[in-house]
C-alpha cells in the first residue's frame, strides 16, 4: 500500500483556489498593517452583516490557539480569577499550559461529551463564591464544535448563557471548527445566536480552507476597549493584517466558508455511515466533520499504513479511538478507498 | 496631489511574486501540521547551509514580535531574571508590555545611535550581581539592524558577545530586518557570524518579500531542548506551518533574499543622498532601509498629503524626525518622485 | 451552653511561652534584616544538625503558603513547566491560584487518602513527555502530613524519590504539619530522610506553637544559588527576619518543636478513640493533629454552638465530615469535655 | 573602636515594650485565623478613626514589599496595564522584578528629590494613551516618605490626585514609612488627606516599633471587593493575623505611632544640624528619619568601623552619599556620640 491520503487533521492542504486567487489579486496594492487594512475592514462588515451585529468588533489573528488566549487574556483581568471549562478543553490539554502563562487557573468541570453544563457552571460558582481561598471563576470557555465533534444545541447554549448572565460570567465560543458546527445535521445554532449569546466567539479559517487566520468577534462592548492592546501584548499581530482580511473577505463575500463546510461535513457523514455499515461504534456522536470510530489496534495499524490516522486513546487492549477528519479538499475517492480498505480488513 | 506611495512601511505590499506562485505550485499536496513539514525541514536546512552551523535547528513564527516574544521566554527561565536592552528597543517600547507580561523586568541601558554596548552591559552586571534585592540580567536583546536603521559592526558584536560569555548572559539578535542589515554599506556581520556568536537570532521574512514568517536560529544546545514547547505555549504555532516554510524555501533557494534586500537598501541609500543634497539632516546613521531625515514640520505635513510618511519624534518646536521605509516592492520611480516634490517643498 | 473551645485550627492561640520570652529577652540587640541575622544563623544551624546535611541552606518565610510559593517559583523554570499535585492539594485547592499566577499549570493526579503515589506520577509522565502540545511537569509536590491528615511512609515516599529521579522530577514536601507528621503513631519518615530524599521540604512553625514562619530547608544545590532572589521576588522577605530566627533557635534549641507535636498528636489519637468508642467512622486514617470523623449534621450543628468546628465536606443529605485540630495549645480538658457533650448528643 | 550602634536601618531592634507585652497579654486567647481576628478588627477601627473614612477597609500584611505588590495586583487588571513610578522608587530597583513578575511593566518617569510630579504623570499619558503598541498605565506609586527621605507636600499630592483622576489612573502611596512622614517638620499632609487622595495608602509598622506589619488602607469601594483573594494569592495572608492585629491596636489605641515617629525624626534632625555644623552637604532634602550626607570615603570608612552606614551611591573617586537611619530605639547618645566621633573625623 502507498500513502493514499491523510484524515490526521483539516489543514492538511494550503488554501481553497479561490483565496490563493483573491491574494494574488491584491498583491501590489498598499495597505496599512496590523489588520486595520481595507480588506480587515471588508471582511469585519461581512461577518457582522451574518452575526447581525453591527455594534460588535472583529479582529484577526493567525491562529485558533492564538484567538483562546487574546479571548481569555481580555476576559480574566483581577489575577484571582479563572475561566471553567470542560475537561476535555484543548485550552486545558493541548495547549502547552499557555492559560496558566496568563497566570490564571482552569476550573475544570467533567464534560459530558466534551460539552460543558450550565448545571456544571452553577456548581463551580456555588462552591468557590463562598470561599476566599478560592480562585474565582470569571469566563466560561467552551469549544463548537467540541474537541470530540460533538455540537451545542441552541437549548444548551441559551442555559449556559443564562447562567453567566446569573453569576456575572463572561461566555468564549471557541469557534476554530464553527463551520462545520454551523452546518451539520441537526445544527440549530446560528451566528445570529452567538452574536447574541457569547461575549466573544470566534469564526476558524485556518480548518475551513484559508491558509490561516480566525475571526474573533466581540460582542461584549466593555471588552471591545483597548482590545488591540492584548492582541499587541500577545504577539498575535500580523503585519501585513491584509492577508488574513483577504482571506476572510473572500470566504464570506458569498457562501464560500459555508459551502467548504457542508463539503467536509457532508463527506465526514458518508464515512460514519458507511463505519457503522461495517458493524463498529463511535467514541462520540459527532456530526461534524470529525469522526471518532473504535476501531480494532490491528486495523488502525492496518490502515496508517496508507493513510493518516491519528489514535485518540485506548479503549481496551485491543481497541482504541481512532480520529478522522476531514476538510474542504478531502476527495469524494479518499472516503470511498478508505471504505473499501476498512471493509477488507474488518 | 493624490497619494502616490506609502513609505510608512516595508510591508505595505503582499509578497514577492515568486513566492505566490510557489505557494500556488504547492497548494494541494498534503502535509503534517506545526512546521514539521517537508517545506520546513528544506527551509531549515537552506538557512543553516548559510549559517554553517548543521546542528543548529530553525523554528518558524508567524511575526516579530512572536520571535521575541519565544526567544526570551526560553532564555529567562528564573523568575528573578531580566534581559537587557536599549531604551529604544523594540521589545521595551512598541510590544505592549509583552516581555514583562512573561514575568520579567527589561533593564534598560541607554541606546547608543540605537545600539547596545559591551561596556553598558558590563557596568549592568557590576550593580545588579551583587545585590539580591535587584532583577539579575541572564540575556541581552538587540536588533540588527536597530529600531533607527543602524548597524552593528563585527567588532562591536564580538565585544557584545564576549560581555555575555563572561557574565553567562545569552545573546538574542532581533533580526527582523536582517536582510538590510546584512547587505548594507560597510555591513561587515555574516549569517555565520550570527551563527557562532549568537544564542538565537532571527531572519525577518515579513519586511523583506514574504507574506509573513521569521526563522529563528537556535544556535546554542541548551536552548534547542523542547524549544518547541515554547511556541506551542505562547499560541505562536501556524497549524498550516508549510506556508512558511514554502517562503523561506523559495527565499533561500538561491539569492533571493538577499537580492530582495539589495532593492530596499540601494533605494534608501538613494533616497538619503537625494535628501542630504537638499541640505538636511539625519537623525541617525541608518544604512540601512530605514531612513530618518530631520525635516521642517511644514514639509513634512505637506509631504504626507501624498506620501505616507511617520513622524519618529520632534526635535524642536518647528521641526522632526521623519521615518521613510523602502521596500522589495518600492519602485525606483516613487524615490524620484518623492524628491522631486521634497526639492519643491524646500 | 458558651463557646469551649475551638478545634477549628491550630493556630487559634499566640506562641508558647517560651517563645514569647525568647523575644522579649532579645529584643533590644540589634541585628541585620532579612533573615541574615545571627539568630537565624543559629536556627539553620540547629535545624541542618537534625537533616545531618550541613551543606544544605535554610530560609525563613513568614506562612506556608509562602513556602510553598517560593519552593515552586524555583523549580518551575522553562515556562512550559508544571507541578505535579494531588487533587486534594493545598496549592490546587485553596491558595487562591497562586502557582498559576506564578505562570504555570498544576497537573493533578486523583489522591488516595490525600497522598499522591509514584506510579500515578509515572503514568502522568508517560503521558506527558511525548506530546509536545502538553506542559512539561517538572516538580511533584506532596504535603506530609497531607491535607487530610494523613502522613506517608518512608517507603511510599522513597518510591517517589526514585520516580523523581528517573524523570529529573524536583520533589517538595510541604510540612506545614511536619512536626506531628513526624511523631505521629507509626510515621517511620525522619527529618534526615527528608533532606536525603527531597530537594526542599519546609518545617512549619505557624502550626506548632511560634507566632508565624516557617523554614524551608533547600537540600539541592542546584536550588540553592540566588534562592534568596526567589524570596525577595515574592515579597517573602521579612525585614525583622530575627523574629523567626529567634522562634526556631527556641524551637530546636532542644526538643520543644517534637513536644509540642507530640502533645497536639496525642491529644487527637485520644480524641479519636473517644469518637470511634461512640461507634463513629471517619473520613481519613489519620494519625496526626486532624481529625476527620463522619457526624451527623445535626450532631454537628449542635457541637458548633459550644465548640469551633470546621465541616471538611458533606457526605450524604443528613451526615458530614468534620474536621477537629488540636495545637501544642490545647488543654486534655478540652478533649474529655468535648467526648462528654458528643456522647450526650449520640 | 568596637560596634556601637547600626544606623544602617530603622529596623534593627525587635519592637517597642508595649507590643511585646501586648502579645504576651493576649496570648491564650483563641481567635479565628487570617486577620479575621477581634484584634485586627479593633486596629481598623482605630485607623479608620483617624482616617475619617468609616467605609474604608484595612487590610494587614507582613511586609512592606507585600503591600505594595497586593496593591498593584489590585489596581493593575488587564495584562496591558502598566504602574507610572520614579525611577528611584523602590518598586522598580529594590523589589527584584517583583512588579513584572505580575506581568506588569513599570513606566518610568525621572524622580525629582525621589518624588513624582503630575506633570510628569500628564506627559507620560499623552504618549501612551494614543500609541496603542505601548503598555497603558493604570496606577500612580509613590512612596511617602521616599526612598530618599524626602516628603510630599499637601499641594503636590493634590495636584497628582488631580491628575489621576482625570486620567482614571489609581493613586498607590507607599506609607512604610508613614509615620516619620506625617510627623517631620513641614509636613501638611495627614491621614485624612491621604484617605481622601488615595486609592490605597499604606501605614508601616515595621519601621516604626512593630515586630512586623504594615496596614494596607483601602478607599476606593472598586478595589474592596475581594481584596482579600489578592492577599490569599500573593501568599501575603498571616494564619495568626493576630499577631499584626494586636501591634496596630497598642500603635493606635493612643499616640504611641505618631510619639515613636517623633522620637526617630527628631533624634535625625538632630543628626542633620551636627552633621551639617561640620561643613558637610546632603544628598536630598530629607526632614524624615533618613539622612543622607555626602560624606569623604575615608571618612565614611572609619565610621563603619565602629557604626552601621550604608553607602547611597558614590558621588565622586573621593565622596560618596551616606544613608543614617533613627529609630524609635535610638538612643539620644548614639546620636551624640556619631557626631563626636565624626569631628573628630573631619
Amino acid at each position: 500500500m502507498i500513502m493514499k491520503y491523510l484524515f490526521t487533521n483539516d489543514y492538511s492542504e494550503g488554501a481553497h483556489p479561490r483565496i490563493l486567487e483573491a491574494l494574488a489579486r491584491t498583491n501590489m496594492r498598499q495597505e496599512i498593517g496590523y489588520e486595520r487594512d481595507s480588506f480587515c475592514l471588508e471582511a469585519e462588515r461581512l461577518i457582522l452583516a451574518r452575526v447581525g451585529n453591527p455594534a460588535a468588533a472583529v479582529h484577526f489573528v493567525h491562529s485558533g490557539g492564538m484567538a483562546n488566549l487574546v479571548a481569555l487574556a481580555s476576559m480574566l483581568t483581577r489575577a484571582y480569577e479563572s475561566v471553567i471549562a470542560a475537561d476535555t478543553a484543548h485550552i486545558h490539554v493541548h495547549e502547552g499550559g499557555a492559560i496558566e502563562a496568563l497566570g490564571h487557573k482552569i476550573t475544570l468541570v467533567a464534560g459530558l461529551g466534551g460539552k460543558i453544563t450550565a448545571e456544571a457552571i452553577r456548581a463551580v460558582m456555588d462552591k468557590h463564591l463562598p470561599d476566599e481561598h478560592m480562585v474565582l471563576p470569571k469566563a466560561v470557555s467552551l469549544a463548537h464544535a467540541t474537541e470530540v465533534g460533538t455540537i451545542y444545541s441552541l437549548a444548551e447554549l441559551e442555559a449556559i448563557a443564562a447562567v453567566c448572565r446569573e453569576f456575572g460570567l463572561y461566555l468564549f465560543v471557541d469557534g476554530a471548527r464553527m463551520g462545520t458546527a454551523l452546518v451539520a445535521e441537526g445544527a440549530d445554532i446560528t451566528l445570529r445566536d452567538l452574536g447574541r449569546l457569547t461575549d466573544i466567539f470566534t469564526v476558524g479559517g485556518t480548518k475551513n480552507g484559508a491558509l490561516l487566520g480566525e475571526a474573533m468577534v466581540v460582542n461584549n462592548p466593555a471588552l471591545r476597549e483597548h482590545f488591540r492592546r492584548h492582541i499587541r501584548q500577545r504577539a498575535a499581530h500580523v503585519a501585513k493584517g491584509r492577508i488574513i482580511g483577504i482571506q476572510f473577505a473572500e470566504l464570506f463575500a458569498d457562501d464560500l466558508y459555508f459551502d467548504l463546510a457542508r463539503h467536509s461535513t457532508s463527506l465526514a457523514q458518508r464515512l460514519r455511515t458507511g463505519i457503522a455499515r461495517l458493524g463498529y461504534k463511535f467514541f462520540s456522536r459527532s456530526p461534524s466533520n470529525m469522526s471518532f470510530p473504535i476501531l480494532p489496534n490491528a486495523v488502525i495499524e492496518q490502515l496508517q499504513a496508507a493513510y493518516g490516522v491519528y489514535v485518540w486513546r485506548g479503549v481496551s487492549a485491543e481497541a482504541s479511538v481512532a480520529r478522522l477528519l476531514t476538510s474542504w479538499a478531502t476527495p469524494v475517492s479518499a472516503i470511498e478507498q478508505l471504505l473499501h480498505d476498512l471493509e477488507k480488513l474488518s
